[in-house]
């Protein structure tokens, strides 16, 4: 494939970055790819591993003449983050992100962003419960949704080369308003992600139960919530710091339609909870219909392939 | 392998018993295998395609000359069907069951068996989302484990040789006593799914996310709850119905539990959210040691190999 931006800086060198930075490369997308961490030894990790082209010590030295420059830091951090690289953006770069909040990404980093250059924000919705530099692989983003939240005044031209460039390297792309990206995240992203630790918390806690019996028997349905539940502490931390509103008005309808259920077993009504049980199996159905996963039994068995190939 | 029971009656076609027919089948270690099933579209269905070996039209008649007959219906209508067989129960024969859960399926089916009949429940911890006499596979107990939960007087060898045929068939046993057996379950299984079945609803219910993007982006942590909750609903509602205490007392630390991370996601309290997140990572981490799942980073993959084997 032609480069689609000649540099490309990553800044924040993790799963994502990692996965961008292979998934460039694949496709031949970028002409160098800079990349810049906090920590020293990220850096020294991917500079070892060759995650990206060129390792820099500074943001600022890993933006500087960058065409497409990609935060790739917790939400919380990329508003003090975009502060200091703006005095070193190039005009008429395009500066975007990966967050899974975008309103809150919009409001911290929009003001920082200078004259002359577009900011695109994004949100590549893929990922592990793996995190760092070393978790990268360049088929994450295939066949996953990445998706788009212009802020205004954006070039559509500029929008349109960052959509290509996503379908690129294997996602599928689709623009979205903020708030409405924040809420329909929230249903399908973060209030599962905050269900499922809770509730491995809670197994971990009941003190009648010993984490033996959880980890031993976990595949009776528990297991999938602790792979959702290993998910990177900091990021998640700044999603529901960040989404506050939209997550706890997802939270509000959970407990609400919980306590109802809650109430069905009380009382004993079990009419109620067939049709509830019932109802829910038809959103499944449509989820393999999408192909978004496949009717394979693997729920509750053993080993899965050890390999990062989508189709395993 | 030998044969360990020379007649076995399996009540109920579904997803378990028609893999425990086929794991036996596979191991040698029944004489004849008898089924029966009260829809007589599953009694068609088992037949065509050659389930057991003899499809019965009565309860009584397959446990006719029975050495070892399993309850295989929902844990809701064990009563019933015990009652119905027990004067067509042979001396010596032994009665178990694969219930979910085990205090009600005791009391429920315990005072039934007559004298001279040894009631031996158990519980493998296996299952696929799928259900019907369709669903079964030879494979399905494979590393799984099932669970014995003697009832009291149940005589040591044919304890002993329930167990050596579940591990014949590819599970590792363990015996539990009863009311922990329950609570186990509620944490590791039944509230699990019934947060599962909730998270589902909710996302099917806000008028503001549409079903489309449910589906559409499920893949962002809410899709390993659909496959939870596309579990079989006559089966769960037993569940819940017969374990009330259990899983009421679960969910209401789970809730607890949930009000107090909800209550740091409004106040912002940065430093809760991230060592809740950060505890639940060391729970992971034992499952995959034990065994129990791969680090393979396929959370959010779009697609599983569409086989049934456990190696896949």
């Amino acid at each position: 494939m032609a480069v689609m931006y000649n540099r490309v800086a990553l800044l924040g060198l993790g799963l994502i970055a990692g996965s961008l930075s292979l998934a460039l490369k694949r496709g031949g997308l970028a002409g160098e790819i800079t990349g810049y961490a906090r920590s020293p030894d990220t850096r020294a990790t991917a500079a070892e591993i060759g995650l990206v082209d060129r390792v820099c010590d500074t943001a600022h030295a890993a933006v500087k003449d960058a065409d497409l420059v990609v935060l790739c830091v917790p939400v919380g951090a990329m508003g003090a983050l975009a502060e200091e690289i703006a005095p070193h953006l190039k005009q008429g770069a395009v500066v975007s992100d990966v967050g899974s909040v975008k309103k809150a990404v919009i409001e911290a980093v929009g003001p920082h962003i200078p004259e002359g250059v577009h900011f695109i924000p994004a949100h590549p919705m893929a990922g592990t419960e793996h995190s760092g530099p070393r978790s990268g692989f360049a088929e994450l983003f295939d066949n996953r949704w990445c998706l788009i939240v212009p802020a205004e005044g954006s070039p559509e031209p500029e929008i349109a080369r960052l959509e290509q460039m996503w379908q690129a390297i294997g996602a599928n792309t689709e623009r979205m308003e903020v708030e409405h990206h924040d809420l329909v995240c929230a249903v399908v992203s973060h209030i599962p992600h905050l269900i499922a630790y809770t509730m491995v918390g809670v197994a971990d806690d009941l003190n009648r139960v010993s984490d033996s019996e959880v980890i031993k028997f976990s595949a009776a349905g528990f297991r999938d919530f602790t792979r959702i539940a290993a998910s990177d502490p900091t990021m998640w931390r700044d999603v529901f710091l960040t989404n506050k509103e939209a997550t706890l008005e997802v939270l509000g309808r959970f407990t609400e339609e919980l306590f109802a259920l809650q109430r069905a077993i009380r009382t004993g009504d079990g009419d109620q909870l067939f049709d509830y049980f019932t109802r829910t199996r038809a959103v499944r159905r449509g989820i393999i219909d999408a192909g978004q996963d496949t009717a394979a039994p693997d729920f509750g068995r053993a080993n899965k392939p050890k390999t990062s190939e989508p189709n395993g």
